[in-house]
């Protein structure tokens, strides 16, 4: 099992411990409410590795859950939310952001003494906020850095967590136990558990995930409105890699997006105030300002992995 | 050897013949002066496919020109770019754009009677103008839409051009003997070479590859200042596709964005008017229009392969 044991270096009053203690063991019965693309490559991980009693799998469409069942995401499908959760020692809420919160209301008098419940939802703090008022302090709130701009089960690997960051925001609310549950289900299917505060995870991932999302839609609608259908085949790595994930489903990231709409509105602004000194370089035909621009952006981009 | 045999469907007094009919010989002695990631794996390509008598290669820094030798991506090397166009039949000019037209100019004179020069810098039409005045029919301009964000003969590859398009931009000035020849050079290193006007091909790639480079710079900027070193490996895969071409080279990313940059700044409005709308969707809380934005965007998407 892997320990993040890094000492965190973000000085303010958020906490970011990163240190998450996990040890190896099973996690019982765990409810996986939601087998999309995370929810079923979740389940498929847990049974691979054997982690759990066993995968319990619901999903709003019938079609995903019997597809879950075919593809060996769950041991087992539910009819209802409420049934998948009776016996259940972990519950994971594997549905789009804006619907988490009312499922977890559905559920939460249904639940067994006790039960640790988790997401993994790509915005956190105001989800964090309302859930944890429904189920206090058995809701950890995770978020897996991993992912595809597919969806659904079909798309779903045993892989997908493997080295990937699993990202716990707990609050001051939070039972550790519970948060030694969830972290233990992250380090069991191969991703590397981190805990982070709410609010600060929500501006990281504006400026990681939410933002190079919205850059990429963008793209391909500016790119595809100037180009012929007799010169698409001249698009290269470039535009086929910075439009990739405009591929991805348009309301689940119209939910995430909207979730977390002041740190993405943020970011924005900090990539339009770029993008117009850029232009009054190119427009002045300014070489050193541009270059500058650039190479600076370059070294900032080496900072990362 | 392939034909790219596709009708044109664009209708407009620009010419963009997508025909072109290529025969397979061999190309004589080649040489290509500039040996970085475009020349030195079209100096593989060419000795690996046995397309060339002999390719002789020039590059401006001494180191470039011996590591070419060492990779095999010529057969011999020249002192200077005199020297190397000697005895050549067919000139490749792989150095960055704006130096393009100087060296067509220092070369001139020095060219055997009947030689073909072309180039493969990212943007064509002031190049295409100013080497043509230099070097009148026996110049056609060239963009093979293969590349990397690494440089250097060391990234070189033999098999880069492999199914890539490989534009070329003849105009009413060009030999057609000379388009035939630089055809051939293409569809003998596995391109699919494809006829299009200087400025249609300016304005298509200020699209689907320098507008890619610029957003890639300004998010690899953007998220840079928002993440703290200790969360930098929080960046998943939206962001490393997105931000890949940041670490391009800097320098060479100047020349190509300054010499395309009314087509850039273009394609830049474009991109910023589609932010603005979703900044407003964002701010307001529209889901509807936030959806039907990326909705849209998908669509686009998915015209290109």
């Amino acid at each position: 099992v892997r320990v993040v044991s890094r000492e965190s270096r973000v000085e303010s009053e958020e906490t970011c411990d990163s240190r998450l203690t996990t040890h190896d063991s099973r996690l019982g019965t765990v409810a996986i409410l939601g087998i999309g693309l995370i929810g079923g490559s979740l389940g498929m991980a847990l049974r691979a590795r054997g982690a759990a009693k066993e995968v319990i799998g619901w999903n709003r469409r019938a079609a995903g859950a019997a597809l879950a069942l075919e593809r060996g995401a769950v041991d087992r499908t539910a009819q209802t939310p409420e049934e998948a959760v009776r016996k259940a020692d972990l519950i994971v809420l594997g549905v789009p952001v804006e619907v988490t919160a009312p499922l977890a209301r559905q559920i939460a008098p249904h639940r067994k003494p006790g039960a640790v419940v988790t997401d993994a939802g790509s915005a956190k703090a105001r989800l964090v906020a309302e859930v944890e008022a429904i189920l206090s302090g058995r809701f950890v709130g995770g978020h897996p850095m991993a992912g595809s701009e597919e969806t659904g089960v079909a798309a779903a690997s045993p892989d997908l967590f493997e080295n990937a960051v699993w990202i716990l925001t707990p609050t001051p609310q939070t039972d550790p136990s519970a948060l030694e549950t969830v972290a233990r289900m992250a380090a069991a299917v191969g991703a590397i558990p981190r805990r982070c505060d709410p609010a600060l995870h929500d501006r990281l991932v504006a400026g990681l995930s939410h933002l190079p999302h919205l850059l990429a839609y963008g793209l391909a609608q500016t790119a595809a409105g100037r180009v012929d259908d007799e010169w698409t085949d001249l698009a290269a790595g470039s535009f086929r890699d910075g439009t990739r994930v405009a591929k991805s489903d348009p309301a689940l990231w119209t939910g995430i997006l909207l979730d977390n709409r002041e740190s993405v509105v943020e970011a924005l602004d900090g990539f339009t105030e770029w993008a117009g000194k850029a232009r009054v370089a190119l427009e002045t035909g300014d070489a050193g300002a541009l270059a500058e621009l650039l190479a600076r952006a370059r070294e900032a981009r080496k900072r990362f992995p």
